[in-house]
């Protein structure tokens, strides 16, 4: 398991390296959730996720990089392990399903990483990327389920902590679990930690009800960045037992979020990083009147103008 | 003058109405300024800028409001004033020029005001609402050139300075110079404050040159926002002895720092609003290695779309 005093060796460990990204209480949403609200706009962390915590963890944390650093991501994940490794000087080599988004080939490749588009889906590039691993030695940086990964995005939860150490409950997108894992561990049952998948991507969810991972169907707006088909083991050991329920939302309660967002507060969050906000604004969380709420936005990797 | 203890009220006064906003250190710009920088985002603020702090202040300090409020601004004071006004439950009635944006307009009218389109320029939206004024006796919260706006704008400096409180320097944009007016009355000499306006709206930096406000011609992409024909007084006093000096930038300058403000950190900004980031990022203010500087992202009232 992940302990607290993992996490604490992970911040020590990237601090310079990631930014202490702000957090901002709205204050006009009365409205839409009896909730007072602290956000943590985690989206302005550099290559605009939570990932690059993670990233430097694993990164740092390992013995011998001497081979460079291997991962498969079309998205978010795949950009800051490029970032973090052009920062430490190392070699990436990065594995993106064919459906990736062009724009984000061409951002990997200006981060200086090598760029193989591999396979149908996001299983096919992972394996080609553990065979492409077995010749040169790389040391794999996983996009979820990873110890020293998990503790990396757990420092989100312990920088949100000491920013606002009132709060009574966080709200956390679900993906493949390494975000809620990190944040569900480091609060450790002190604060009620809930998370939030979309109804069409509900990795955790299911796995909470069928008692271990299974793999589930994946679609919606913000597949891109949520859509994992199972849960990481490590996100699930801890869910189990640390994540209080997951909350699902559908895809209109996440643009309307996203919407809300750029409008009353001149955020832009991508659709997956809106997903905790869209949990709360929807009412699909219900929140107890003055319950203080931290939620966590997530990731901006989009074009700013589809926030609108 | 204003004084610190008159800033120290009006952040009293305010407090509760108006967001902390965030700052955060970009860490990424080595190649670009030797400066240490920690940006303000102050463009998070309600309304998308820092207008509401003075909005605010200026309504809450007032004896009698029975009247309502009154304000004449095409962009992002009338929507502050819209806003205070509303959460404070006067009536507000803004005068927008003919060339305002129809955006902006209809959110003004969104905040609950009665908006009149009267005139060919800001001056002239001015002119109506004071004949207005003699007639309804609402109270006049002015673009900048009015005590409690500036005192108001100066929170901001003042909010900035415990959160950054080693800075040596902070960049500020300038329009008809309430904020700047406002934040080095509140550093007072002991942090460095400069200026920073587009050579095609240069009030301050004309009034320093001829020794008093002097009408200069108003264009370029930031005009929305900075574009005022004449310095007020108030921010020129102060400027005169606590403003170290102008630095210029042009429109290239301000697209490219908003362009780097998304693309490195997922901050929208409008032009107005990027200009300080753009004086560090173009050269046009040379920093020495090390320097810790600070700057004002002040507004993000634009499509998000055009940030990129």
């Amino acid at each position: 398991m992940i302990g607290r005093d993992v996490i604490e060796a992970a911040a020590a460990r990237i601090a310079g390296h990631v930014r202490v990204t702000p957090v901002i209480r709205p204050g006009v949403w009365a409205d839409l959730t009896p909730a007072d609200v602290t956000l943590k706009l985690e989206q302005l962390q550099h290559t605009g996720s939570f990932k690059a915590r993670g990233a430097f963890n694993r990164i740092l944390g390992a013995d011998a990089v001497a081979a460079g650093v291997i991962a498969a991501s079309g998205g978010n994940h795949g950009l800051a392990v490029a970032y973090a490794a052009r920062v430490l000087g190392h070699r990436a080599e990065i594995f993106v399903p064919e459906i990736s988004n062009p724009v984000k080939i061409e951002a990997l490749k200006a981060q200086g990483a090598t760029v193989n588009v591999v396979g149908r889906d996001y299983g096919e590039a992972y394996e080609a990327s553990e065979a492409r691993r077995a010749e040169t030695g790389a040391l794999r940086v996983h996009a979820y389920d990873q110890p020293e990964v998990v503790a990396g995005q757990g420092t989100t939860g312990r920088e949100f902590d000491a920013q606002a150490p009132d709060l009574d409950t966080v709200l956390v997108a679900v993906g493949g679990g390494g975000l809620i894992g990190g944040v569900a561990a480091w609060f450790d049952g002190r604060v009620k930690v809930v998370g939030v998948e979309p109804t069409t991507s509900r990795a955790l969810h299911a796995a909470l009800e069928a008692g271990n991972p299974v793999d589930v169907p994946v679609s919606g707006v913000a597949a891109d960045s949520l859509g994992a088909r199972r849960i990481g083991s490590i996100a699930f050991k801890i869910a189990r037992t640390q994540v209080e329920r997951v909350v699902l939302v559908d895809d209109a309660d996440i643009i309307a979020a996203r919407r809300l967002l750029w409008r009353d507060l001149r955020v832009v969050a991508e659709p997956g990083g809106a997903a905790a906000t869209a949990a709360l604004l929807s009412g699909r969380y219900v929140a107890a009147p003055g319950e203080r709420v931290g939620v966590i936005v997530c990731g901006a990797n989009c074009h700013p103008g589809d926030a609108v």
